[in-house]
């Protein structure tokens, strides 16, 4: 484009950003942390398993908060905040849950003076909110009721530091909510459900299969867990959302229960669901390529970057600035936009730093664009460079990241839809795992078939039961041989 | 108003209001607690020492947050996340810092398996993001690095709980920011402070003073603190937020430095700024009432709650409803208003329920409201009741709430001021304290004076040096007689 060989020399005779060395396709470990790091998305910290989200990490992380808040509220949900430290008497009411979490919960050495018990730093609220829950509650008027908190979590995992993906501590959302009937607990466990697919795939582009885990992938002390999965370009899967139908044990254990309306008392179906950081390490692996980043327009903290094409004497006062500035303001009431007017960068030095940082759309304007009353845009996602009149920019900016968004997601949708793989026998299956497959077989339902399943493939996890995917009459089960009540879905994950 | 008698007549048939029964002029500790727990503000936890802060309580903290977080991204500020826990070995970097911090810090149980040392829960981020700095700053062009966390924080302090105001982990926002020179830095320690002030003032209407700690009331680690604060109807003081300037003493001890203009490396300057959940509890105290809380129109989660007054017949299909239900479609894009249509409540036992949690806004709307076209507004700050037209509805609320925010930031202010007492003598100055008063004094600043003062006046601690007081020419030190150098403000504290 205009003015591209002059800049291109300037850039060489400048100290090169430093990007990405590492190839997605080749080394995707590497490639990963590297693009992580060099957009500046996080950091690691000095403390083993412990990650800083840096700024531009977060602001993904508050649009994030900010679409799935505003959904949720629209459910009658309200956010509230519950204490980070729970008792361990409190685990130990629902053995399961206990049996769950207890490898993983880190201690705090203080201990409660009133009770002397020990404290555990929350590896999730569900006990110290039925707690609450308990208190609370009196009679079906005050049904249902739905608290969420955004906070931060700690397992002490013991393995390997991903950032984003696995870390001692992240940040999350969780929704608890109960109600007087199975029938509505049940109804909303889908219903917050479809709010994370609606999220992931609307404003994430992140296609993702839903339904229900198998009773051993279920969350500890829940009847049934839904879970929203997507697939990694390495082939593993990794669980982006889930719900849970926690039925009334919790509530049995923790004394909650109300005067209904025939005057006796009720105990209360319980759920709750939740998404963490974790989607902010999905979008780099999704979307990312070997230039750094590609952010979904609509989740992006910064949709548009207009970088005007500067010239020696021009640098001060230059017509290209002045009209890259009323680009700026024509955009700014319906955008996300910044203008770069360093001068101390060549342009070409900062469309590598805007492509490492995964900006959707790059408006390049230079001398002889003004002369013809254009500009160009530069689409993150394929590299195409549009020439757009200057007069009708902000519809062309409007229709081009729509079309951004679009061309994100049905490309993550064809890579995810191509990587299902049907198998029929225990050697497809290893087969599909080995070649980074998501594999799809009719299995029995039973737990011991499904640990067979995971002696015999090394690393290999079930994912889900398709809710409306049923096995094929007369199936038979993968493993076992006999009759197969399902669909599930395997691969290996993070 | 309309209806009145048949109204009262209903409520004496239900089940009374769980009210409000201490008062707050006689006992207004337990007055606090009522208003707070009452209204659904928060809740004790089963753990000594941690709260739990309840919806409508979260949502006075979001609205807080909203308010803060626009103005802070307006002077370049970016969120970001640090880790919860801080090593041992960064805590003893500063060693001011430490000995300030280390009575008050919880241990992890669990130690950090690279280094093996003790991890604690943070007291505040400094050190930890200190650490960050030194990764991040490399050249005069990196800075001013201005970032900010919202977060919760723990201090296993020994003092008694109080809701808000005193417990062992509470939610905050800390702002650290590094400069190029001290004299931006400190430029922008004021700058926050009047952001504080600002939020303090316009947006919760309390009235506050700003001025300097004195040396033994600053922040550990700080060169100097700023801070704001506002005066309690019990006579205490309430620290609102700080601003610190803390110089290049975390810089040098973490090793953060750039390569300036000049080629030579500089050791940047430092400030850390925050304020905290006990912003709620200022506004309960200052605010209140013996019906509940009275919330200032622009940071109430609900603004206005429209009570139709129906009777028997008309509960369903009323043109009441209708009427109301109108009336709350104009008013919904400008305002946060709610209807209460419930029916299994009398209008009486709904006023008492929304006068409780504090809405600044009711308007009553009858039968005979209806034939005259009008409706009744009633101001929850002084019970005053103003009949209006449907017609004109949505600029009288407008008005009318502009005007509840300004009556409610006047009578704060005047209850500051009227409260301010000059002493001249340690005589007058234990009497002002006695009568509850903010005592301002002439004072020579050494911290000697100020221990023999703290040990004679039971309770007593000094505030804060004004910016734009200073002493009477040839004024002498309270204590010691000798040249008072400055002002100081006493009184207790919570």
């Amino acid at each position: 484009m205009k003015g591209k060989k002059v800049i291109k020399e300037k850039a060489d005779e400048q100290e090169s950003n430093l990007g990405i060395t590492a190839n997605k396709e080749d080394d995707f470990s590497e490639w990963y942390n590297q693009a992580v790091l060099r957009a500046g998305l996080a950091d690691y910290s000095s403390i083993k398993g412990f990650m800083i989200i840096k700024p531009l990490g977060y602001a993904i992380w508050e649009n994030i908060q900010h679409k799935f808040d505003q959904q949720i509220k629209k459910h009658g949900v309200k956010n509230a905040y519950f204490p980070l430290l729970v008792p361990e008497s409190f685990f130990k009411k629902e053995a399961e849950h206990a049996k769950g979490f207890s490898p993983e919960v880190a201690w705090v050495a203080n201990r409660d003076e009133d009770s002397g018990e020990r404290l555990a730093i929350r590896p999730t609220s569900e006990t110290i909110i039925c707690d609450s829950f308990r208190k609370w509650l009196r009679s079906y008027r005050d049904l249902p009721i739905r608290v969420n908190q955004w906070c931060n979590i700690v397992r002490w995992e013991i393995k390997m530091t991903k950032l984003f993906i696995r870390t001692r501590e992240f940040l999350w959302q969780e929704g608890h909510c109960i109600y007087e009937t199975s029938e509505e607990a049940e109804r909303e466990t889908m219903l917050y459900l479809n709010e994370y697919k609606s999220l992931l795939e609307e404003e994430l582009a992140i296609p993702v299969l839903s339904g229900k885990k198998t009773e051993s992938e279920k969350f500890a002390g829940a009847v049934y867990t839904l879970t929203t999965e997507a697939l990694m370009p390495d082939g593993r899967a990794l669980q982006t959302a889930t719900s849970h139908y926690l039925g009334q044990d919790f509530m049995k254990v923790f004394d909650v229960e109300f005067l209904g309306k025939d005057k006796k008392k009720h105990t209360p179906h319980y759920i709750s669901w939740g998404m963490t950081t974790r989607l902010i390490g999905a979008i780099v692996m999704v979307h990312g390529d070997n230039k750094g980043l590609v952010l979904p327009p609509r989740i992006a903290p910064q949709q548009i970057v207009i970088v005007p094409i500067l010239f020696g004497d021009e640098k001060k006062d230059s017509p290209v600035l002045a009209e890259a500035e009323k680009i700026r303001k024509e955009l700014e009431h319906e955008f996300r936009v910044e203008i770069d007017s360093r001068t101390e960068y060549s342009a070409g030095w900062k469309f590598n730093e805007w492509e490492m940082k995964g900006i959707p759309l790059r408006i390049e304007i230079g001398p002889r664009d003004i002369l013809k009353g254009e500009c160009v845009l530069a689409k993150r996602n394929t590299g195409e460079k549009i020439t757009a009149k200057a007069s009708g920019i902000r519809e062309k900016v409007k229709d081009t990241l729509k079309d951004i968004q679009k061309e994100m997601f049905e490309k993550a949708k064809k890579f995810l839809t191509s990587n299902i793989e049907n198998v029929s026998s225990m050697r497809e299956l290893k087969e599909a795992i080995a070649k980074k497959k998501l594999a799809r077989a009719a299995f029995c339902g039973s737990p011991k078939c499904e640990e067979k399943i995971r002696e015999e493939v090394e690393g290999i996890t079930t994912r889900l039961i398709p809710f409306d995917e049923k096995p094929a009459r007369g199936a038979k089960c993968i493993r076992c041989g006999k009759e197969a009540k399902e669909l599930v879905y395997f691969a290996k994950n993070y």
